[in-house]
This record gives structure tokens, C-alpha cells and sequence, in this order.
């Protein structure tokens, strides 16, 4: 029998684990702060409530597995009152940056029932009723592998996952963070230099724009303050990897000033092939969690990017 | 009568035309260096030589528009054979960077026939075998509105690039090349800087990279040598709008390290916005080449984003 899941903020990444985990099967419920999504989620007829306290009792109580689920600005409220009233729960979260979550989540000595996660997936949505219960489904769903982590905990936040329909990629907290400047949050500050370019150009330009333009600045369109979030929470894998990309760009530059542009389209197009045949995601099979050395090796299987599919029938 | 078309260069983009051209009922004929694609194209029905010279001589004893459609690095060769057999053709090209050709146009006496041309259309593919006649089908196509351009020659080409079911869009030629940078150079260094990021953070960061890191990138799997062409030949401009582009980096930089990014993401969400509110095409009517200001007005119309659609009656 898994233990109850307790969902701590019901927008399009709470609301659909939510909905997720109990097509599932698994018994499940969840907080708000605010009212709205609270009656919305209840007229869906999910067991929600805005009281945070009581929600934490109950958990407290039945030993639920608790999801923080809140945007970064809120998550040290949340742990505070999980550090109150909910210290026993095993505890993960779904924030898009982990080394972060797991400095707060010690500063409140959470640290030991703790595992961090982080489904890489999303729509250009957000709240209560843009979450669907498929969001999951073939997603990667990084699940924190940062040494000293509890093994029984582990399991439950893998099983969570993988009851979503996503793939288990162990990482290590740095590891996760560095990852996500490089694919996504990179990426944003790209998009939103290209489609400033495009529009200094005035009409003229626009009106020339074509594929490459359009994909270019597509996640421009994303949100500011979703963008900020993300970026300014992650800020100091994102720095290091703006760093290296902006060397990467004056080194062009001066190569492009002297003629030749070859050195930086060779090993990019190089690069987008190595990325493109990356290939299928290999399965983690046989490291079961509290064997010798099993996060070590998780993380090792991570960064071959292999991912658990099953959890062993050790844990299981 | 419409001028019979030559078409200088059989690959993605001649190729195209030629195909393009006769469909409209033109009459067609060109010329290729090589003889593979002469070959090819000779199958498929079409009336092509790798005798530059002589067809080069028909082309002048029947005033056909000369369309040069080779990569620029090949220009200059058939810009020399043109000066010296077919001088006095109407003389167009379809090379996708315009101030470097209207400069060798320029140096080898050929200006007072030339008007550019730059059809903005491509596949990933290259060659005779990839071109079709749809190709340009509503794409918009670029027709050079530098000062002191040829009325007759201006319709000429416009009427080619229509005939071919694209829209014209007139502009100088140094706005072209500021805008080629803007929406398609720029973009292919960051899409290889992107790509080079996400490879160099390992199997980890692949396996865990989404639609962000998948569209920032796609551009990055065109041919290295396209894309050195492409920016070598329009170097002057991109060097200003990449180091445009570095400034906003840097800037980005600065403020990330204090803590935000709501500068860049803010301007950049609006200039998106922009970009996808930019609307329909706005028709060009009423100007006639020749006419008082005719080509000051036609830039007018195209920094607006303005297109034409059809030749006003009294040219046609």
C-alpha cells in the first residue's frame, strides 16, 4: 500500500500531480493559499482545503509523502510550517531548481526525510485549470541523488513519479541546476535577445522573418515573471553557463571580424548532431536504493542519461 | 511578352526558378558549371548548358533577364563572364546577402542593368534535385530599391519573382543585410552557442533537454558551409548586430548577477509580442517605377512591412 500524497500548491504542476497520482490510484490531497483554485479543485472533486495547518496535521498523522509544489519565493512559508507541524513526513518538491530548495530545506532541518524532484515538463498555461493528468506521461522527472539521501524516501518519490507516467533521471542537485541553464534557461535569454534584435530592425525586418527567427524566439513568448523565477533562482549555474556561452560568442565575433565563422558552425552543427542522436533513454536496472553505494551509482547512471523506468522489486 | 529568364547556377534556389518560371509560362533556359545537375535537369525537360559562354550569347542577342544564382564566392567568375558576352541584359540575383553583390555589380560595370533580388525561401535540402516549383509560393522576396535603380529592369525582376508566386518586398540594400542579420544570422550563432552549451554539460543535460533547448537550437543542424556563406558574406552587418546583441548579454549579465533578469525578459516578452502582432502584409499600390520618387517611396513602403503584390497596370 503507498503511503497518501499530499499536494502543497495547486497550480499547473500541483493540480496535475494531483489529478495524476490519484488516476493512478493513490489517495491524495492538497493545499492552497488562495481560495479559487481551492474551490475550483473541489468543484473537480478533489479533497483540497486552504488551511495549511490542518492539511499538515492530517499528513503528519497518516505519514503522507508531502509535495511542495509552490513557486520559489513561497517555499520557505511552506517549510516552515512543514518544519512546525509536518517534520515526520517524508518530503519532496517539484520546484524547477534544486541545490536552492535543498539549502532552505536544511536551513529548517528538513534535510533528512528529505528528497528533492523536478518533472521536466510544463505548457505555456499555468493554475488549476490548465493542469490534465497526462502532463507526466513520457516526461523526465529528475529525482534528486545528492549524497546522504534516504533510501525509503527515495523509493517514494521515484514511485510518485513513475505512478505520473514519467521517467526517473537520478541527478545531483549542482547537477540538475547546471543541466537546466544549459536547456532551458539559456535558452530563454536567448530568445528574448534574438526577438529584441528582430524588433530593432523595425517592420522591414519583421516582415522578413522566417523559420529561423520564429523558432529562435518562440519561448520569448513565455511569461516574464515565469522566466525571472526560473532564472533568478537558479542565478549561479545560470552565470557560469552565460559565461561560457558569451566567450563562445566573442570568440565568433572575433573569428567573423578576421572573415571565417567555420570554427563555431562546425562544432555546433557537431554538437546539434550529438544531440539529436542521443538516442533512446537506456533503463537503470538493478540499483536497488539503500544497497552499497546505490546513490554513487545512481548518479553515475544519470549522467550517462539513463533513466529508472520500474522501481526494483526489492523496494516495491 | 515578358523577357525570356537565364538562369545562372541550377541548385535549391535556381533550380526552383527555372521550374518555378516555366510553370508561369516563361521561357526558361540556363547553365550550370558542373555537369551532374545539367544532366538532371536535362531529363527533367529543361534546356540547360554548361557552356556559359554560349549561353551567355543567346541571353544577349535576346535581351533575356540574367538571374545569377550561384554562392557568392562564385559571383565575381560570372560576373566577369556577364561583362563581357551579355553586357546589356537586364541583370538580376538571387544570392541571400545584397550590398557585397551590388558591389562586384558595381566594380564590374554592370550597375546601370542590376537590380538584387533576394527570395526568402530554402529548404535543408540543396541541389537540382531538391528544387520545385512551389518553393516561393508565398514567400516574400526581397527586390533591391537602392537609389538609382532602372525602372524597366526594377519591374522586370519584380515581375520574375511574382510570376513565381512571391511577394516583393522592396528595400535597400544595406536594410536588407541589417535584416538578414537580425532574423537569420544572428539566430544560426546563437542556435550553434545553444547547441555547443547543452553538449558540453553532457549525456545528462541531453537526456534531460525539452522544447526550449529542441527549438533553440534546430537551425544549428544547417550545413556548416550555408552558414558560413551566409555570415561571411554579410560579415559587416552582423558584427553590428551581434555586438548589439552582446551588449544586451552583457547587460542581462550585470543584473542577473544582482539578482533579476526582468529587464531582458520584460523588453524581450514585448518585442515578442510585437514580432506576432506584426499582422498581414500590407499591399503596395499606386507606385509606378518610374514614377516622381518612385524608389524612395517603394523603401518607404517596405520599412512599413509592405509588400507588392501585383505590377501597377502601367508597367505591366
Amino acid at each position: 500500500m503507498s503511503v497518501p500524497v499530499c499536494v502543497l500548491g495547486l497550480g499547473l504542476i500541483g493540480g496535475s500531480l494531483m489529478r495524476a497520482a490519484r488516476a493512478a490510484g493513490r489517495s491524495v490531497y492538497g493545499y492552497n493559499r488562495s481560495g479559487g483554485p481551492v474551490a475550483a479543485a473541489q468543484a473537480d472533486g478533489y479533497d483540497v482545503s486552504s488551511d495549511l495547518g490542518a492539511v499538515l496535521s492530517r499528513a503528519q498523522a497518516e505519514g503522507a509523502l508531502l509535495v511542495v509544489a509552490v513557486p520559489m519565493p513561497a517555499v520557505n512559508t511552506v517549510l516552515q510550517a512543514i518544519a512546525t507541524t509536518a517534520r515526520d513526513c517524508p518530503l519532496t518538491d517539484v520546484v524547477s531548481v534544486k541545490g536552492p530548495v535543498a539549502d532552505l530545506v536544511r536551513d529548517h532541518g528538513l534535510d533528512g526525510r528529505y528528497v528533492g524532484g523536478h518533472p521536466m515538463a510544463g505548457t505555456a498555461e499555468s493554475g488549476w485549470a490548465a493542469g490534465f493528468a497526462e502532463l507526466f506521461r513520457g516526461a523526465t522527472w529528475v529525482v534528486s541523488a545528492d549524497e546522504g539521501r534516504d533510501p525509503v524516501v527515495w523509493a517514494e518519490v521515484a514511485r510518485l513519479a513513475l505512478d505520473c507516467g514519467a521517467a526517473v533521471v537520478p541527478a545531483e542537485s549542482q547537477e540538475h541546476d547546471d543541466a537546466a541553464a544549459r536547456i532551458s534557461h539559456l535558452p530563454h535569454l536567448f530568445a528574448e535577445t534574438l526577438a529584441l534584435s528582430g524588433v530593432r530592425g523595425g517592420n522591414l525586418t519583421l516582415a522578413l522573418a522566417a523559420g529561423s527567427f520564429r523558432d529562435g524566439t518562440r519561448v520569448a513568448g513565455t511569461s516574464p515573471a515565469l522566466v525571472d523565477a526560473m532564472c533568478e533562482a537558479n542565478a549561479a549555474a545560470l552565470l557560469r553557463v552565460l559565461d561560457e556561452a558569451l566567450e563562445t560568442l566573442a570568440a565568433a565575433r572575433t573569428a567573423l571580424a578576421a572573415g571565417s565563422t567555420s570554427e563555431l558552425t562546425e562544432s555546433g552543427f557537431a554538437a546539434h548532431q550529438k544531440y539529436l542522436e542521443r538516442g533512446g533513454r537506456p533503463s537503470i536496472t538493478g540499483i536497488v536504493p539503500g544497497d552499497h553505494e546505490w546513490l554513487a551509482r545512481l548518479r553515475d547512471a544519470g549522467r550517462r542519461g539513463e533513466a529508472l523506468l520500474t522501481l526494483p522489486r526489492e523496494v516495491s
